[in-house]
């Protein structure tokens, strides 16, 4: 099944044209390919239009009748695959208008009074926005459950901290996957924020002007579900910047995700070998056998050029365009779509492996212990003996060269050697320099303490469950 | 009077190392030149930290006092010139810390206890991103404003709509107008919400992992007008995501000046004649003395691709970096302030340049009479009189053709030609086929009626005085 | 017909794997989608190492020839669409090998020794690249023969040339048309400058560190009309600076083309009006019968944002990835297929567009006869009668406001007004405000005068035919 | 010293406009801050042109000796710092004639004749880009020339080469550092390519049409140094397509820094440790005693995105102007300047940095000698004993299992249990795997192997003195 071919149709807008439009042309116009992932949306904002046109007297019962029905026949007939959108029809919106045509005959055109192609796509565009923000917040939300998870999990495990990759201070897990969490949490909040300017209708702006007939624009609004009403017809139809302001806030998305998959790369490595991930999720060399890769995590940190390569595209395309429609704006689709496309999917295959994976406990619990990351201890030992700090860094920066040249750990330099650099080191300068100790002198707010960490996680499942 | 240069000095952070940074090197990564900037936020950052330490008893009410007068001195003299920063002294911090120790002697190291370089740096930047947030929602204001006023000046003015640059419809001028003010209008909405994730302390967080000192984090954040306390000390030293989310903002905001822009250029061609800039903010040509060219218009497009580019900028460092701090993100200032400097003067020079305009009114009103974008309203007349919308469409096409061919206007084609076309045409046509009957037609919610302008009007003052 | 499901194989690289790749990891990271582009050139890469290992005698002759013979038969399966690449199947490659499992069992895997999938990819690529560089270059000769046919054409007609969107001075409109045509010249150029390093053959780079086979790699080099050999195995697979540089290209190419749809998009504006494009290649509107929009103009312009994001997509993927292949570069053929893709298209379906176009002679003639641009003359011509510089450009400045308050045209000022502002004036200045005499003035070289432009039409079809 | 204020003057352009230039409006649109960098290219393009002038007599000799005595003079002032080039003069073209008539009165604005601002401007940009072409080529030669150096060093030293970040197979150090002069080697050749393409005099061209004075065009592209002469003076003046294939060139030349980079900051991580940066390149903690970061490293990463953002910068202005030139291109100086800054001083202090770092052999010795990379070795191993690879794969994952579980390495292993997983392994495996038996069993063109290492050094010597 299929509709009539766009070469054996007359357009409508070719009445005073003397030769038809060029078939190449046709091709590289048609945006089928692209905007068939709106036919329900085309088709849902259709029926309300309709159903307000003959609520208000403008359309007869009985054709709005005969136009629902036959929408809603081909709504069934594109999700079943038995019409299949052809690129000769220019774009889903003809598809199914040709496909209507076919059912009821001209009628079906009058499903178009006092509204254009520009406010149809508007609308199509805003709902298919709410669905998307809808199904990010969600894949956010379960990942940001699973922090918490982990959080908890690992709140008593001791890492390494890090700053320019290296190890800086001994921290807990948990506060490290809490740091995560914060980042999706207003990864949320822009989306909340977002979502306020996309739950606009823009149904009755017509081509740009407005109509002429006495549309009920609030009463089209409230059978799409949206909240408010364009002020202006003219930007209703002619701005962008909802589409712009998505891809901002994907892009964001995918740079702390791009982050979080450089750290469960290095983690991963031999070198490291922090953190196991399942086999599941890894992949081996066929000519390598001992390689177990984060192919995973590296297609994703890829993939924040996509979504970055889309806000550029959108950004370009909207520059110095005069009022109101120009055609370029059809290329808008493209990068929405892809956009979204690669973040959900990305937010969702990354938390599904994360899941997968676990922290190698024994072994950090080993090198923390054994790290010169320890060494603020000993400053800060002496700066409490009242050492000035300063002082107290130069001492300790000598006993960090011994302790290389030598190839020992701090715990392990006995009590004489402290003493030969500092006559203020006593036996109590060991309970210091235990990782689990140096965690929990960390007492300010929102420090990486065990009970901060504990408060911390509180604080965020009453954040996740508002 | 400048501070001891770097050369001279011993850095602290050097106490282990044998060799003295490489003064290439220290050019190479110095960034006073951008960060200077800061300076008043560097301050007022150190004093509510000395503020709190002394309130807290870590520090001695008579060291906090000196070094809260020296620091008020040192801004003094940054602010007159006396203080010029020096290249060699690294960063705008240490410019600071360098001129406190000249005053005060060693005891200026102390403003720093419990604090680390990565959490005053944060706190100057999101000091500085909400006073730049004021500015800009200042600016945007002041268009805004302007935009009413123009609407109102213009709103009985009839001009052309245009889609796809070809005469669409005629419309008021004021809803033209209006169709900005919305744009801006959400463009300060985003700058809103934005302000919210700003204005969050992040003092206290210190190198990441947080402090053995117990803080009063609480009490720094209200000394330094924020609203909210951060969550997690990883997370308030490494993330970036505000300053992306400004500059999309402002990628945003330019995008909607660079179509203003194309607008005023197109309209101010000989070709249009449209719109006339004054003299003060348009230029002339050394050797074509006729040109008055909108160069102000046309740098304001220009600049887009400058905040564009910030944009990647940010973006590109942020991908794929480890947690937490790393020294790439040093170099988020620059586009920063960049785009926020680019923004703003743009926003204000393009509102002083359109408060500089006027619309040839004379020429508007002739030529939207005389034009086939009354087209429609012989399609819609026939509509009117039961001719389905297909047929009124067609013969419309051939009357535009005829009017084409004869270079005639579609209000002097005499009534029996119409009717030769279509006999349900009759003398009520010509009323029809006025601009302002066209454009008052236009009933519907938000529409470029002259009522629903002076509604528009209505509403969007209130906004203004929100 | 397809080849076994993933889920149901064992992949080679699992084997010391204990549970299975996720189906929806497998999903993910699959790219039948996309790299099924490059089936002809696996097929062809595979051929020529296979040829390559007979011949060397790595592999038998018969075995060879088996091998051989089931790819030529693959290759047909897949052009006549007997063979549909599975997205289970992971990748094209795969796609290819699992197929000729099935029709020679497991010999089929000898076409790898001392093959990488590395290696393999990378010839893929670059046999794709230089299939793609001779398809843009042979689009691009196409659109620069037509603009010389256009410049010819065109040669004494007179436009207006502009700076700041303001007539500036008359110039010929072959001018015009050459100066695109050296900017496509220098897009050619560059792609020629590419092709040189496209055209190095990395087959036998293995993995990344060579193979322990005494592979021929000159040989395949040959067997794949490559011209050269890659010099080091580590960079022949870890590198992609080729796309990026190709996209580059791609940027430039759309940049011109989009600066030369702005020109056609206003120039078949209402108010330029100085050019109609065919009806073939225009559209109109289903409610506003009087338009005609020049939507593939307006299309061509909005690609430039993809090809953009695409060239931002591939930088960003590559920044940063340590040596030598991480799986974030199999991402780059999304930006590399849609950037050759799109600006292949552009440039055709631009220079179909364009060759239904033309000049409104008529229309040109009148304007630029009266236009005001003419003021550059008589500047000229007080020279000529040695009045500095500056002086005659103050008169003509004055004469210019004298000809817009009174709303006549240069041409049309009787002598005695000229005279009243200078006494230089003579009857022969009115021989100097002619538009061709105005071209013709311009006796430098590259100049816009009909000789100028008859010796760069010369040229330019020298270059045309090298 | 300073020229005469912008306020002050008349400027030549204004002669027939009623109002002055509004100050804030000059404020914006001066380029004065930007463009000084070009005195020298704009004092040495006025010279040859007066100097063509003169010779070709269309300026008397001796207007023309005072014209470029003044020149030089103003030269030298600029460079000793005597002339502070002001932001009232609009830009550094004004300035200097600004002076130029303090100096010699009215006739400095005879350098101007037959030259327009555009072509000045074009001339400028191109002589500077000579110029910093030819800067970036040292710098990369230097850079390339220190590769070679630390190939020879290390070209027996045996490292850890990676794909995914883990450990795949031993190669040569030489082998690395090759592929990074690869690298290079190909960024020189885009720039040598480019640089035809900027070597082309557009002076002559005048604003865009060319000039009524038989000017010599040919003469001063001799005196500045130009290879070739502009062929379309359109084009001459308005494409700007060689700064953006310069920045281009620039984008890809940071991406290979930043991938050198992340090896560099990996490898001297204290979990690698591979690397020793000199700590006159390294920075320290002020309050992490141990640390010792590889800041310089992060930096030119970071710069990166600085470079990027510039070609979307231009690459967003240029997209949809008209011909020719718009102001909009007067921002084409920012991205070009800065691009070029930030990608010359990071090869130099990249460079600088790399010379000062060794590789910490006696660890990579032990390292390789124990690693499971040389599974490979294995496999192989037990392929040359005629086991088909898919079994070897089999057999050597399952030995690879038995390592890590029992926390031992492959040479390790007893004979004894090596045979338990195969009756083919004999006490030759253990000739095998050794990192160098390894290394030099590559023997494809172009591979690891110590004598192909040698080879490639030997060509890429003769690539560097070329």
């Amino acid at each position: 099944m299929s509709t009539k071919k766009g070469s054996e149709k007359e357009l409508l807008w070719q009445s005073r044209f003397s030769e038809p439009f060029d078939r190449e042309a046709l091709l590289f116009s048609s945006s089928v390919d692209v905007d068939k992932a709106l036919y329900q949306e085309d088709i849902k904002g259709s029926i309300a239009h309709v159903t307000m046109l003959s609520e208000e007297a403008i359309l007869p019962v009985e054709e709005a009748r005969l136009i629902i029905e036959g929408l809603e026949e081909i709504e069934q007939e594109i999700s079943s695959g038995a019409l299949v959108p052809d690129w000769e029809d220019e774009d889903i919106h003809t598809v199914i208008e040709n496909r209507l045509k076919e059912k009821i005959g001209p009628i079906a055109g009058k499903m178009h009074s006092g509204r254009s192609r520009n406010d149809q796509v508007a609308t199509d565009t805003r709902l298919y926005l709410k669905r998307t923000i809808d199904e990010l917040r969600s894949a956010l939300d379960a990942l940001k459950s699973l922090l918490l998870e982990k959080a908890e999990t690992y709140r008593h495990t001791i890492i390494f901290g890090y700053t320019h990759l290296q190890r800086a201070q001994p921290i807990s897990a948990g506060h490290y996957y809490l740091s995560y969490f914060n980042m999706f949490l207003r990864d949320n909040q822009r989306l909340d924020d977002l979502f306020k300017r996309v739950d606009i209708s823009p149904l009755g702006a017509a081509a740009f002007a407005g109509s002429t007939l006495q549309l009920n624009a609030q009463r089209s609004m409230e059978l799409l579900d949206f909240s408010t009403l364009f002020e202006n017809s003219i930007d209703a139809v002619s701005d962008r910047d909802i589409i712009i302001e998505f891809i901002s806030a994907c892009s964001i998305i995918m740079m702390h995700l791009s982050r979080f998959c450089e750290d469960l790369i290095l983690w991963s490595s031999s070198e490291f070998n922090y953190l196991e991930i399942s086999d599941a999720f890894a992949t081996g060399s066929s000519i390598m056998p001992q390689k177990k890769n984060a192919d995973i995590a590296e297609l994703v940190r890829g993939k924040t050029g996509r979504v970055y390569g889309d806000l550029i595209n959108i950004l370009t395309i909207m520059k110095g365009l005069p009022l109101s429609y120009n055609r370029d704006m059809q290329e808008d689709k493209p990068p929405l779509f892809d956009a979204a496309k690669s973040t959900i999917s990305s937010v969702r295959i990354f938390s599904k492996m994360l899941a997968h994976t676990k922290l190698n406990e024994e072994r950090l619990t080993k090198l923390t212990a054994e790290d010169l990351s320890l060494s603020t201890e000993i400053a800060e030992y002496l700066v409490r003996k009242n050492l000035p700090f300063r002082d107290a860094h130069r001492i300790t920066g000598k006993i960090v060269s011994h302790a290389i040249e030598s190839a020992t750990s701090l715990p392990n330099i006995p009590l004489e050697t402290y003493r030969s650099f500092s006559e203020l080191f006593d036996s109590d300068l060991y309970d210091a320099l235990q990782p689990e100790a140096s965690v929990n002198t960390k007492q300010s707010h929102g420090s990486t303490s065990f009970s901060s960490v504990d408060e911390q996680i509180k604080n965020a499942r009453k954040k996740l469950n508002r």
